[in-house]
């Protein structure tokens, strides 16, 4: 049994269980660290809800990870991370890292020719803050974005190698295949599930993940402030929910290879 | 101006704005009663999420219906009206509507061989709301049920007319192309607007409404139990939704052809 003491946890929360997959690269990099991981699973999805709803939503779950004594707060969803970061940022001094700078930085070091394309939720698209972040960074790159809001039912419907899916990937990136962008950063945590779907319209082109690029932040900040967890071995893991719809067992199994045993309920 | 008091509204609500279906029916048959809709736009969707919470979120807005006066209350949601009723019933005397019974009976109307199907979401189906409804009409009756996630967001999206939607209907309903169902019953609010594209696969099967079913329900109570609106004109109609996303007032008015121009924000 680990103490949980003076060993505190890093927090981590998504919309739903997308998250996972940002979980899981954090787990391969840091196994040593405790977790908490929170899915807003009875909002989910956030991705066409308005920026006002998201912020609130966002303040209540960090509270709720706050009163749970965690050291920094990663915020595992590019939907908050695009509108939110600021309203987490004014309730705590600790380190909270979303997932669109650590993106863009790996999007700017890849892109040869200076054109990238962005593709995501409505919410995080029309947020523009990917765009943005890129822009701040070199305004001399090209950026699109395009929502694409159909991906993430096709993830969680078990759809991705549907003929079905093909058409609908075709009908939005088509439009970018006579076009010379040489790099897509993945927008949503659901996204790296339909790799193999974008390589098939785009074949030439770089994927950025922002799930394995935030884990390396992650592992940067802790590393450099000497906030890296204490234990020996390997660090535990608590799931928390805001609802335990029936399938969901298998989706996070499905979505990121996430076997969970007990998961506790946590209703705003 | 129309007298607010003494003449009490009717209160409908669903998980979003796919009831909007059933409200426009209500209009047409019943233009001369006052309506407040609420559509719980902020955890919408309901579809995969839990009974326990969605008999959370339906206790919640019913109550807030009853404070604002309301003489009845239509549950214009399948997966509410499936999983929901009776905590509703529970705290108020009123009449409550939904539309499973509706769209039962006139599916068994409609079906001459006695084999029908039920398409909704993943909890209305497992909920098996409609079979279990249906056999206590007619035991006799073969039902097959069939959970169709994917409808909803290719609705939203306004894709149903894109030929990927072809491809997932047929996914979802094919295997009962050649056998003898002669009805289906569409057990979810946005699925009217799927009609043509549940014809191209199922070509000769009766297609059952809920909505319109459920609209002239709700006037045979008002008239049996002499609660019809005493307004000499058109009735007044009031809209609250928990959250305003950006594309709120074009997917109202693609959902159900309604133009909503002033909208209540009720958070919960």
């Amino acid at each position: 049994m680990k103490t949980r003491t003076n060993n505190p946890p890093i927090g981590i929360f998504d919309s739903g269980l997308g998250g996972l997959t940002v979980y899981r690269e954090l787990r391969k990099i840091l196994p040593s660290e405790n977790i908490i991981y929170f899915g807003d699973t009875m909002r989910v999805p956030y991705g066409n809800k308005s920026t006002e709803s998201i912020k609130i939503f966002s303040s209540e779950i960090s509270q709720f990870l706050l009163s749970l004594g965690v050291k920094m707060i990663v915020v595992a969803c590019n939907t908050v991370s695009s509108t939110s970061l600021d309203i987490i940022e004014s309730i705590t001094k600790l380190p909270v890292v979303g997932v669109i700078e650590p993106g863009v930085k790996l999007a700017i070091k890849k892109s040869k020719n200076k054109k990238i394309i962005v593709i995501g939720t409505r919410a995080t698209v029309n947020s523009h803050s990917y765009k943005n972040k890129i822009e701040e960074n070199d305004p001399t790159i090209d950026v699109i974005e395009k929502a694409c809001p159909l991906f993430v039912p096709i993830v969680e419907e078990n759809f991705v190698n549907h003929k079905a899916s093909l058409l609908i990937a075709d009908e939005y990136l088509g439009e970018f295949k006579s076009k010379d962008y040489d790099t897509i950063i993945l927008g949503c945590t659901h996204y790296p599930l339909i790799k193999n779907l974008i390589k098939k319209v785009l074949s030439d082109i770089n994927i950025i993940d922002s799930s394995k690029a935030c884990a390396g932040y992650v592992k940067d900040i802790l590393t450099n402030n000497n906030m890296l967890s204490k234990n020996d071995g390997d660090g535990w893991t608590d799931f928390y929910v805001s609802d335990k719809p029936q399938n969901f067992m298998e989706l996070a199994y499905r979505l990121a290879g996430v076997k969970i045993c007990k998961i506790n309920i946590k209703r705003f």
